[in-house]
């Protein structure tokens, strides 16, 4: 018996047939990241039915220096949980950990584990008339361990904040096979460091989360949605700070798109119609929500806070949804950009942030810089203006042969704006994490101080190297 | 010349004759914490003027093997920035770095040094119109540097969270003397572990907090302040929640204090009188805030939500101060609990915090307990109920002598309750910190996985251990 046969012995004993497999059609759906960018291999696939498995398991891969590529829904952006090509690795699936453990709708917290999807938690927490404040593309897919180890964003970062700030009580295995448990949500505790706040957005390399406990808040009692027409992201800036002042907490997202993204949208879905009549260079979608039975006169605020913009002549045309289909349509309209986007040819996307008050500036400058130098391009951004945060994409010229020009000209696109971002004291990731697909890159740009602190935290959890290897750092 | 003497004609080189002083007139005020239970001694207390000078002298202290203690306001409360009484330390006073650098009131954030005194923050913030969301009794001498350090709380947690909430950006010098400088605020930003959140709360012992771009909120348009009779702190904690439910956001404060506290209080304040009419076994203060235009009904909502929780029988009586001076006497009530149970004559104070929804009956249970246990002894417990998060004090027996009492009996008193606390998944210090104070049980009390995880992350950030030793960890 080789020592992989060894170890792999010793996992199925752990396991149980249920929890271990070697079939590659099984696994092979898990070996590849939902982009489609990253392929590998394992030497197995482990799907642990409960914490005392993993910390069993983890202790089991220590022993026999095996890597443990930890996933979740496998629907990460930067191949964060596709392991590498050896097949040296385990996979670790969190899936089987699907149990909500408890929703306490008068403390305001949920906990369940790792492997519970999005959606799934939606759904449960809402059967208690509660919401879970946190919602993106993936949530039919992403799991609560995922989107914790990668500090998932979403539309709704605006007014909640991201994963970490949902992140009330934390389970993890540790490289050594220990449990870090911390999973009683004290609102207040000051016993040194805050080391859940370590494996938030840690991608697996510092801990494999295995159960949370999580904030949710009151469902909402109504919610008003507006497109506004505006003639510049400058603009947009402006009419976030009035809708900041004028709706406070009420105020739950504002996205921007360019003319180029609303008009693909148009394009890809059949049956969409422009919400504004003209022709508008920018557009808003902006959301208020009411949490509160006091909150009946919401449609009248929203209108009063449009009508004072309108004055102030921060935008040309706005509309309110007039009901809960149209508001939906709305939003659809917003989700549909990425997919809209794809059908329009090779492209680089860029998932960067940079301060609020300096996102309008940053976009006209890359958008002009990057459409000068390279003949032909297209450049959008979109997405997250009240988060400093856009999508910004590069179309490649017409023509461009898919899967070549990504390789050629799109990486040196990719460098220049990554370059650009951090200029402007921006982020080069400000939602999907570094995964596989940035860690040159933050290697390059990175700040070398942040670098050898992140390098002596890694070295300090995990010394042999075995979660997660070449991610992140 | 000694390796004492070099080490300080390094630094003084370094600091010049205003940044270095070894005079023990100036230095003996800072050599004991404020509330007289440390005394240190130190090699000369330094003060820096600039994160530059501050990173030159940490690589001087590496070089000579000298400890650094780090010091703001000497407000804290667990010795966390007293030195030792060997005198090798030195004592690093941030205070002269007290310069507000800027104040963006459109983005919502501030950035200053460490050594700004809060209250100083909050009149330059409020010129601007705006407001800092964190306060606490200390505000004349706490630094924000300090605030961040021990990751402070004080009486608006409730809505707006502790220090570590506020703190966007942040900048520290490292035990190598490398400048760790993330101060730009981004709001979305994953490019690998999110380190600053290593720096809060870790009271010096990984890196010296130099600046911090902090988070502002609009000012207030008006506030209601409540003080409501009730039955008992099971009734508060349902009160509690009827005013999240009703008030949404707007609700700022809910402190609590039993009978006996406002007892001393009144005995404590030679004017004061009880602001409800009838005896109540507790009493609740309660805060609910407009911050928007729009807010100017809130009198009107704040008395609707009373009268329901009167009809619900959730209190016994209760009155919104009339104006703005009587809303200042109930909480000049409420901050006086303390200064007035000190003239009650020796007790130990416990900074304890468990789940919100069972602090309640951890309450009752845990005065019962040590009241029964410990003859003639007095147990209250008052404060923020609403981050489950209470000064929970022990009067010693009438006749008890002051200094000796704390030593004997007290020591196994806070024993006891810090062992009741850990029963019930909570946290021996929730606002105060470890500092010298707590070593020892935390060590005895924490759980052997976080502080074996504590000590790895000390080891890898301060191998030589020259930040502030003796602390934390």
């Amino acid at each position: 018996m080789d020592s992989s046969e060894s170890f792999l012995a010793d996992a199925e004993q752990c396991l149980g047939p249920r929890g271990l497999t070697r079939d590659h059609e099984l696994m092979e759906p898990w070996l590849t990241d939902w982009r489609g960018r990253y392929s590998g291999r394992a030497c197995a696939m482990a799907s642990p039915g409960t914490t005392e498995e993993v910390a069993e398991l983890v202790k089991i891969c220590a022993r026999h220096g095996v890597p443990i590529v930890p996933q979740g829904g496998n629907s990460g952006m930067v191949g964060g949980a596709t392991p590498d090509e050896s097949g040296t690795a385990l996979l670790l699936s969190l899936r089987r950990m699907n149990a909500i453990r408890k929703i306490d709708a008068n403390a305001r917290t949920a906990t369940c584990e790792a492997g519970v999807i999005l959606q799934t938690f939606h759904d449960a927490v809402a059967e208690e008339r509660m919401r879970f404040p946190l919602t993106l593309g993936g949530k039919g897919s992403a799991t609560i361990g995922g989107l914790i180890s990668t500090n998932a964003g979403g539309t709704q970062v605006l007014r909640h904040g991201s994963m970490r700030a949902q992140v009330l009580g934390l389970e993890a295995v540790l490289a050594d096979g220990s449990i870090f448990s911390a999973l009683t949500p004290l609102k207040k505790d000051n016993r040194g460091f805050d080391l859940k706040q370590l494996m938030i957005g840690s991608e697996g390399t510092l801990g494999i989360v295995t159960a949370a406990t999580l904030r949710i808040v009151p469902e909402i009692t109504d919610r008003i949605v507006i497109w506004a027409g505006l003639g510049s992201i400058a603009s947009a800036r402006e009419l976030l700070l009035h809708c900041e002042t004028s709706a406070g907490d009420a105020l739950e997202g504002f996205e921007v798109m360019p003319r180029q993204c609303l008009e693909a949208v148009l394009d890809h879905l059949p049956d969409a119609r422009a919400p504004l009549a003209g022709d508008h260079e920018w557009h808003a979608l902006i959301e208020v929500v009411g949490d509160r039975a006091e909150d009946d006169d919401l449609r009248e605020r929203a209108e009063t806070m449009m009508a004072e913009a309108f004055e102030d002549e921060l935008l040309d045309d706005a509309v309110l949804a007039a009901n809960e289909t149209q508001a939906e349509t709305f939003w659809l309209m917003r989700d549909s950009i990425a997919p809209a986007e794809r059908e329009r040819g090779p492209a680089m996307q860029h998932d960067i942030s940079v301060s609020v008050e300096r996102m309008p500036a940053f976009v006209d400058a890359a958008v002009d810089r990057i459409e000068a130098d390279w003949p032909g391009t297209t450049a959008v951004a979109f997405g997250h203006l009240g988060d400093g945060n856009v999508h910004f994409h590069v179309i490649a010229p017409s023509g461009s042969t898919p899967g070549v020009w990504e390789d050629s000209d799109g990486r040196k696109i990719s460098a220049q704006i990554y370059e650009m971002v951090c200029e402007w004291g921006g982020s080069i990731s400000a939602e999907h994490g570094i995964g596989q697909n940035k860690r040159a890159e933050l290697e390059r740009l990175g700040d070398p101080v942040a670098l050898a602190l992140m390098r002596r935290v890694k070295q300090a959890l995990d010394p042999e190297g075995i979660l997660n290897p070449g991610k992140l750092v």
